[in-house]
């Protein structure tokens, strides 16, 4: 009778019998049993269950709220937590980015002298401060002295530019030791950008200490002092990372989040945007990148509460106004010009050097790391820290462009140069003629200090290149935002300037005729620039959509979507050709995440049964029958393999499937029940029926009856099941692992591994027919 | 042997035998069955298989592309479709977007008048062309004659005035007229807005027609004679509508997209995207509003082509320039003020009463359709339009405000009051020391224009918010947004110039004091306007983040991203207290249609056992036995029943699954096999097996092997499964139907109908249980 589950049964119980049946397995599991409902460390999550835990909890609580005020109270807080933690995650995430702005600023200038009217100004605010200087020469103040100036009392000559050298390198070094001793003592998680393993995170895996405080605190320092190094990285990867530790942080405070791991990572998911928007007060595409770049599973309510966490971030960033101007977004342009058709072929050739440059980048950077990994370079990550800033420092010295912090450069580079403008990138031939200053400078010759500029971009942007290869995934917190965009927006603005030379010159010619009369002003070196660092951010990460939306948010035009759109498209289709992978991607695949990337498709013609364990050659699978294993069998079950859960059968003769336990359960059952259960013994028989075992003879040992924890409804797949839809089902429903049975028999089992070795092995296989997607 | 699965000859077969079995059906579909693949109409699509066979098909062109040049050219061809797809809805999207707005605006100016100068002009468009006319008095060119002056030489006094009004209501009618009959003639489906219908297709449901040729053309050409007719409806939903006939009329282009429901929704969902983009010139907001609002699979794919159509669109648009501004947007707006802390709590009082409009409006006319279904109202479609253009237009006359276009007028209250502006709106008593027209006037007492605007804009209000109850869902093309955001632009406004008045009145209150010196420009009404027109385009369709964007991109400033918000989210707060469907949600469950909601969040606790046919009472579910079953058992039950599929068995016994057949393929077989097959009687046993049966006695009649359409992989369950994991399989598989297993055995069949009942049924249950999500 045990064995059969005659139709009549099924049907004939009443729904309120049945339900039931699930009801007892939540009971077991509300008990307090350690680590029931956690994983361990390393390992994948499993979203279905995760998500019917949450229904039940919510259930629970809405059942509960009718039976009083105070209940009805606790409930609707419950229901509104989820807008309490992304209140918290924006503030903290907001805070977090206005202190480290702040912090950079004033250690980057550090570097080069300090405020004597009070130690703890940036360059910046000591001038600002200063009511002696006027618009023009407001680099200059007295205020500000440089090292040599404040020890020797000379500003000028060889002696002091050596001595001046010498500190900036001295300060880089100790700044950058800093940043790898702290991380190698306190937080080994604290380095490189994070997004690769946070999309890991997002995706299922657990990663114990990622998320976790002394991250949060150490990451936060050190990024500090890895950014104000002067090294060649950015901010902008790891306060995503910052932002997600606050998630995580704030998560711990309502057990709806910390107890579930499918609910905690709708949390991270929007502290991921919160994350981006503060990075370049860009909201919109804070919550775009959460959604293209960063998460796995996002559904419309992810996509409100981001958008909300976004907002209270930037806003709080506002509030606390780090750059002093009351703006929103990093690199604050505004352009008078419209762009014109002919301008497309030049931005669509930025394109393709972003396309390259990316590919060229990851390949470099991945070659790199693998050497990294598997030579004796791993060995050293403080030396390497300290020779890659030594000679950042001491070549980047001479060269103003990249003496001063990288995001400097870019805001320099993406400007349009005004009337008013010193830089030497504005160094322009006026006309006499030139009545006053308006916005609307016309097209001028470039005169020599543009011609020299040129020179020095263009060193700035082979220095760029190489370094920013040997930079990121050294053991600091590096992000690569940043410098992807600086060596775009280098090209760009040469191009751009080569541009705007030909038409002023050239204007006779065909395709500048129609579109630049002598006296317009025609071409906007800036917006070359920015196309640029659109197209070269968009080769390393293939962003497409929340990258034109982010570079929209800074211009605040839609004039310039197009120009924009263009680059980044080129340039993902020319790196795509090198490579389907981004640098997130490639990172994952290097340190071998369980990451089922919903891009690849998957076109192979194989099935179910080819992925299933076990092989042919391999020994039959591990089951357990529901009423005629012992306990040492399943404790000996245990030991001797590491399967993650054991489906249950009827009998091993018939194989007909009858659930699946998971191993985390079954030990901890075992467990129990052989301290609490009297006459539970080795030869005790687990039974996993739904009704009582009927002991034969009065001497047989008590049996242990573990139906509560067999999971009645385990995902089954049939034998002839197409490996794309297997996959499509592992992708979207989040399984762990999935059964295989063929006419009602198991056959095997799929892990989410399996899965992932076989999409490796098949691309690997005919990597040309992963092509053409 | 037959009905023997041992487990040696499954994993005995080389996996190239295995794939065999499969390749075989896929032979077989290849074969020119007609019919095979498709659907019926109002039947809902397998996603599985769809996307199943587009692989197979994308597999064959990669294994042809290798064999010669020429197929590797047509596979890249194959592989660019899809761009050159959007390219194409783009342009044509953009086209007719341009088109109908140039149309809209010559016939909506026809109602009051004509260009002399040329009979094709809008009277802006008049105007303009005219060099007389100084910026002042543009509306009063000598080209530009009303009717009453056109006919009688008079164009003051009582007499021009009621022939002005006689003409103006005669054209409208005559507008509606021709609107309703042409669709009721030609093309019933280009009634309505089309979203909600779009989002049930999108969802994977077949509606045969609605995004054909003939409602594209009729749709187009109506919408310009409804919203010329001055009803209170806007272009912007059908324009949606409209996009999509342009998508479903490229996709037949490419047999990848006209042969495949699944990738055919890819490109609906996309040109969904370029629809808003057209609607509003925000093509960002398009994007977002396919995903949050319209969409239902939206694979990140789909959202990089999205944007590219969007642009695309935009940009054609832009071409063609129909508003003759060389701007994107509908509605160009620019404030140069901020907007201050204090002002939030006008804001959000504005989202409040976007919420309880948005609420009521839903409610009243969900009950006026019903009425409209159910009474004989329903019967005199024409009878109704003509009604309704009737009272509207006759009440809409007298009230400068809703007599022009709804458009023109939230555009009106939508702008700040410049120096120059001679609107009524912008009667301020200017201060007589104030030197020159600049940007920042500061706040100004009201003059008796502006008094005189409130009363007309008040009343404008009440009819606005009782004639679109009545409006929406009659028999011609209507959106929903431009009457929406009117209702909301005319109270924000009224708000706006309430707040303004009393902080110049009273700038020593304390609320004031802070922000509002005297002689500064601290309110800027028309910003409450935006506002108050985003809480009521919140309140009735429940968008977001995709109406946050949408208005940002009208305004292109984020500054005012935080006040959006907060009336956004207030808006929807509100209305979900009074129920939790948008209006689109409201007119998919009026007309029944299948539409599995992502929002809705299924906690019951009930499982698969409950939901399964048969239920107890019923007779035994039909299936086909895989060797026993003969033909004529097979055209009986066929005949019999009108279930999709059946469920194949090993034997009634055992009621083992092996696999599922479609109806559809079923009958096709037969027909086919009685036509071509020699031997092949009623009496012919059907066999599903493997192997060849054997025919015991010469004297057998011939049997009819049908292995090849089966499908050997069909979805099942667990009976003990909950319902909350079934829900969201259906979800996001997009299946038809899963069959219902325990330990093996077939016990049941759940269809995505039996899914949205129990549904239904278990939200009336217990309304309160899904209030907390």
């Amino acid at each position: 009778m045990a064995t059969m589950y005659p139709r009549a049964s099924s049907t004939g119980a009443t729904p309120s019998e049945e339900m039931n049946g699930t009801g007892n397995l939540m009971d077991f599991l509300d008990e307090p049993f350690p680590d029931v409902g956690t994983y361990e460390d390393f390992h994948t999550i499993d979203w279905l269950r995760e998500k019917s835990r949450d229904t039940d909890r919510h259930r629970k609580i809405t059942t509960k709220s009718k039976e009083s005020y105070w209940e009805l109270i606790k409930s609707l807080l419950d229901a509104w937590s989820g807008w309490v933690v992304m209140l918290l995650i924006g503030m903290l995430t907001g805070t977090l980015a206005g202190v480290i702005d702040l912090a950079v600023d004033w250690m980057t200038d550090l570097k080069e002298g300090v405020c004597l009217s009070a130690l703890y100004y940036s360059r910046e605010q000591c001038c600002w401060t200063s009511n002696e200087t006027t618009f023009d020469d407001r680099d200059k103040c007295p205020q500000w002295q440089k090292w040599a100036e404040l020890m020797t009392g000379h500003s000028e000559g060889a002696g002091a530019y050596v001595l001046n050298y010498f500190l900036y390198v001295l300060w880089a070094l100790l700044f950058s030791f800093l940043a790898v001793s702290l991380v190698r003592v306190f937080a080994p998680y604290a380095c490189g950008s994070g997004i690769p393993e946070i999309k890991t995170i997002l995706s299922g895996f657990i990663i114990r200490g990622y998320l976790g405080k002394w991250t949060l605190l150490i990451k936060t320092v050190t990024l500090v002092l890895a950014v104000s190094s002067g090294l060649s990285l950015g901010k902008e990867g790891p306060l995503v990372h910052v932002a997600c530790c606050c998630g995580n942080l704030f998560c711990s405070l309502f057990s709806k989040y910390s107890k579930n791991e499918g609910k905690r990572r709708e949390v991270l998911s929007a502290a991921a945007a919160a994350g981006v928007s503060v990075a370049f007060g860009a909201p919109i595409g804070g919550v775009l990148f959460s959604l293209e770049e960063v998460s796995y599973y996002f559904p419309l309510k992810t996509l409100w509460r981001s958008f909300f966490a976004a907002l209270v971030a930037a806003f709080t960033l506002r509030a606390i106004n780090p750059f002093g101007n009351s703006r929103l977004v990093l690199f604050y342009v505004e352009y008078h010009t419209p762009w014109y058709m002919a301008e497309l072929v030049p931005f669509i050739l930025l394109g393709v050097f972003g396309g390259l440059w990316g590919a060229l980048f990851i390949r470099g950077n991945i070659a790199w790391c693998r050497r990294r990994k598997t030579t004796l370079l791993g060995k050293y990550p403080v030396l390497e820290v300290i020779v890659i800033t030594g000679i950042t420092a001491v070549l980047a010295f001479p060269n103003p462009y990249t003496r001063r912090s990288t995001s400097e450069l870019i805001s320099e580079l993406f400007n349009d140069c005004g009337a008013l403008e010193s830089s030497q990138l504005c160094d322009y031939v006026n006309n006499p003629n030139m009545s006053r200053p308006v916005d609307d400078i016309p097209d001028r010759p470039a005169g020599p200090g543009v011609y020299s500029a040129l020179w020095q971009l263009a060193l700035a942007l082979i220095f760029k290149i190489v370094i920013t290869i040997f930079t990121f995934g050294m053991k600091i917190p590096s992000g690569l935002f940043i410098p992807s965009m600086a060596v775009g927006a280098i090209a760009g603005r040469i191009v751009g300037i080569a541009v705007e030379q030909m038409a002023y010159h050239h204007h006779d010619w065909i395709i500048f005729k129609n579109w630049c009369r002598p006296g317009a002003d025609c071409v906007t070196p800036g917006l070359y620039a920015m196309v640029g660092a659109a197209a070269c951010l968009g080769g390393v990460t293939r962003m497409t959509v929340s990258l034109v939306v982010i570079m929209f948010e800074l211009t605040g035009g839609l004039e310039y979507i197009v120009p924009l759109m263009a680059a980044a498209v080129t340039s993902k289709w020319v790196a795509d050709a090198f490579g389907k992978e981004g640098i997130y991607e490639s990172h994952i695949q290097l340190n071998g995440y369980p990451y089922l990337d919903v891009r690849d498709e998957f076109t192979h013609r194989t099935l179910a049964t080819d992925v299933m364990r076990p092989r042919r050659s391999e020994p039959p699978l591990a089951v357990l029958t529901q009423d005629s294993t012992t306990v040492e069998d399943v404790e000996t079950l245990i030991k001797d393999t590491d399967y993650n859960g054991f489906p249950v059968v009827v009998s091993r003769e018939s194989e007909r499937l009858i659930g699946f336990v998971q191993r985390r359960e079954l030990t901890v059952a075992i467990k129990t029940a052989r301290q609490k259960q009297d006459g539970v013994v080795s030869s005790s028989v687990v039974y996993f029926t739904e009704d009582n075992p009927q002991v034969a003879e009065a001497c047989d040992p008590q049996p242990l009856k573990l139906r509560r924890i067999l999971n009645l409804s385990p995902f089954t797949v049939t034998d002839h099941t197409p490996m794309e839809t297997v996959v499509d089902i592992f992708r979207k429903l989040g399984l762990r692992q999935c059964l295989v049975t063929r006419s009602g028999r198991l056959l095997g089992i799929i892990t989410k591994k399996d899965v992932l070795r076989h999409m490796a092995q098949m691309m690997n296989q005919d990597p040309e027919s992963i092509m053409f997607n």
